[in-house]
């Protein structure tokens, strides 16, 4: 049971690690490649193939520019896809979120916001929880982490301003 | 095991139903709900914790404008929250897809195209495939139609283009 | 020799019936099919490679929201590809603007405006007269047209306006 | 009688800072914390539920990207509630303005400018100053001031304009 | 005590009814021009003037295209100023958004979303409501009655979904 | 002394007309041709010269999508050229407008609203207005008719509203 | 004879003065200042009488964000008021753009490109030029001298091509 | 035989001298030149002209802002014209990108990518190709260079992403 993650071009990867890692995190085994739905196209459809094989259960697609390997992957596949559009100058990720989300009715992509790689890491281990308890109890314990995190900052930041104060 | 589809406002209804149809088309059990982010605020917490008592799997949540409801559903659960950006004037959903998709780190939102109501429907049902292999083979058949309709129309066109060269 | 014109759907043909048109015009042979990026990516592959087999020189692609068929054709095909993004709502065709013209490098896709589908038939006709003279003719021909419409029309709008003037 | 502000990352303070300096300034007292709509919903009704038994008339929220932050805040209160969509990378504030100001009717966000911390202190003002008069000459003074830096700024500019006619 | 409402142009006033009609149903008293930033510039200032004199304590400003009149009415009081942009062909309110809400820092504008008259009279009515219990208790009853408007639409919408299921 | 008005296709004369109608009302005579950049560049470059040898003192130019026209007569002449960028489908004159406003330094045109055909009359009127006192009186007039119909709108609007409170 | 030169800010300066030194360049007097419409509504009004009685016949005005000072200028004289939008983070000078290119009908405001300061001093000119042959004359050789650049550089291009090719 | 590659100003050269050294690389002739529509509108004609004379077949424009370099070079040829937006301050290229690919009807501009100057060198040589079975030949070898390099940074990610396991 497995994640794989598609990157259009290895600049991505910096993004998309953090993917891999929240995975990882979860002890959720990950398969990484790098291909491009305009440049390799047939090894787009060979990688999906050989996820099928190996009963990857989910995709996580992400490109930038005219973001087109989300689709091309959803288009191969029954199974969820998840996207990334990624930020590139000079648009800003508008283009790649813009041909990510945009999908036409028949064939979804999940997408996330521009570079939201941790959540899209985060998204798949949701779906694989709804069938693994363990998981389901990683998750929360994360979400409670995240949150007595944010105690903690609001804590300083109330210590910072009240030293203004005086 | 179902899911659930939430919606802003009932004049969301007429898109979102598509989302109901084709989850019933997969035989798939649906609630339906009307709860505000904003109106109501507290009939959103009820939904959600009622949902998790009657062991709904996935969330579906449509909303348009400012569009919080699928943010603050998944602020409430680790489930799989799918959302549908509705397009109301004058913005044409712009603003529903940004408030929607731009989720910060840490609660991912699965945000389909403005108005994506059926894609919606399918990526939910793509998610309970995972574990179901009948449903799984409903979404092959279902694609494989998708096809067969396209070379119909594909004949249609080409017809009607053959007639005008006459 | 021809030109190839794929639309994502049938609704496209409305607009892409101008470019076949424009072409037939020119006396030019057109392949006209429908095959979608996303429902039907075999028939995509098919498609351009039987195309190949007939010795068509150019391909004409049109799609919608996240348009990704005029990218996918062009990474199957180094003949040149023209693209045209269509208007659909509620984005009105940036979303299709975007996902067409911003490809990576490697793999050009030659944009016209959204709904710009008689400028797709002119510029394959550009492309092709460039070895056939009497094509070049034919070109020559249709703008010295034009400017004798403009200058037709440049007539009534004046005598519109004197006529007010009295 | 005081004013909390609310937001939803502590990298916002950097920016909110001035809304604080700024009540400061006027004598107005400031309750501060850091509370995500997505992170901590709990932690967020329970800050305005402690600020409804403080006596807190105003609050101003802040928030990045899909800023849902002050319109959970609204839907919890009927005070009012002033917004700050943050800037923030890549989309420059663009979907946290919209996600801000579109609310839908019956539940009103008043919006600053993307980063308009301080308006946000001084708007927060203006509403007390109606019952308040010694706040009300402070305003007027605080805008008499501002005259007064323009008028110096623009002797500048003319004399450093002047200079380069030599 | 009462709420000034400016409109750039009498076409503003199909949408600005609404926000004086909210004002009426709270029993708050409302005065009404028109008044433009750019045709009638001495008009705006009399206007404000003669509110200054009758104890207005609120002014809401609605314009659309280059809606400058919320900034000119700020620019001369320190009452709370609430502004409305008006959408108006071609740019969808946008404009107006941008022109309303972008107020450089001094001189606040609380900028509602686009057409959001509604909004901008209940937001005038939380202002006064924080010295008039009678208004809060209004405003309380006016939220509950949203919320179960909401739980009649959701029967409604329940209902009907159910009979498609027979 | 006088205006010419270039209008990149005849369907712009529908706007376009109340720049005529304005500027004759201000009794300024006036040229009108149709000429379009990218379909009759010579005729353009006639037109200019033409206009040049008539002592046309001002030049306004209107187009829509790619809107060259105000660019290429600017490039032309040293005379002010005045720019509308005219609203079409699908992008609304966003287009038009960027295509017109954001001139490199050295060529300046000056750009109007979109569809602003009245103010570009008007501020041709201005323009000439400088060396003549009968037109400035003119221009002082139209502003004081503007004021009272503004005047005459406040009343209807504040009665309508009177009436509604009975 | 003299140009009007107002700054929202003497930040804009920097930009600004582009247009002041063209001005200088073509012999034109010119009065610098700083006002805002928000912070010194007052001073701009002063400001504009002053110029009316020194005989200023061009106004150049600049501001960024919701940059309403052209407007309040164009709504306080019918001489020509040439404007600026100034980029300022983080949108970039399209909130400035919209606020001061959409004037509604009646009182036009010319509007030049994005920080096109060196643009508003040549349309000034050109307006001046109308009526006194000398300028006329300095903007022709200005024009040529620019050209006589541009083939500067295509020389300079055209040779580091040249050496890349050995 | 030969490609024409025209630059609106020389600050673009940057960009677009990857152009020009993709078509070296395939052994196309280059033509480069400096040529501004609005500051050198004879030079673009007589360039164009003299391309015409030298059997140049296909013309590469570029051009930033109000980009209509692109646009008059068509208006002037009924060669194929391709055309690459250039970036630039403050919006990023899509003044630049909207005013080069809505291009109205008759007058075609293929239009690539912002910055795409590669692909503008790329699609020229696919159009050269369609009657030169050599250069056929380098483009496909072009793609599976590509291909091989997008496999080597696969197997670049996957080692890194493996390294950090351990």
């Amino acid at each position: 049971m497995s994640v794989a993650i598609i990157i259009g071009s290895d600049s991505d990867w910096n993004i998309m690690r953090k993917a891999a890692e929240v995975l990882r995190e979860f002890d959720i085994s990950v398969e990484v490649t790098v291909a491009s739905a305009h440049r390799t196209p047939a090894r787009v459809q060979e990688f999906i193939e050989s996820c099928h094989a190996q009963d990857v259960k989910i995709f996580i697609a992400a490109a930038g520019m005219a973001a087109h390997l989300a689709g091309v992957v959803a288009a191969n596949t029954t199974r969820p896809v998840i996207a990334v559009p990624i930020n590139s100058e000079p648009l800003k990720g508008i283009d790649a979120l813009l041909s990510t989300v945009q999908m036409p009715p028949g064939v979804p992509v999940a997408t996330m916001a521009i570079n939201g790689a941790k959540n899209a890491g985060i998204f798949a281990a949701e779906i694989l929880a709804l069938t693994d308890d363990n998981l389901k109890k990683k998750l929360a314990d994360y979400r409670a982490e995240m949150a007595q995190e944010v105690e903690r900052k609001a804590d300083n930041v109330k210590r910072e301003f009240m030293k203004g104060a005086d």
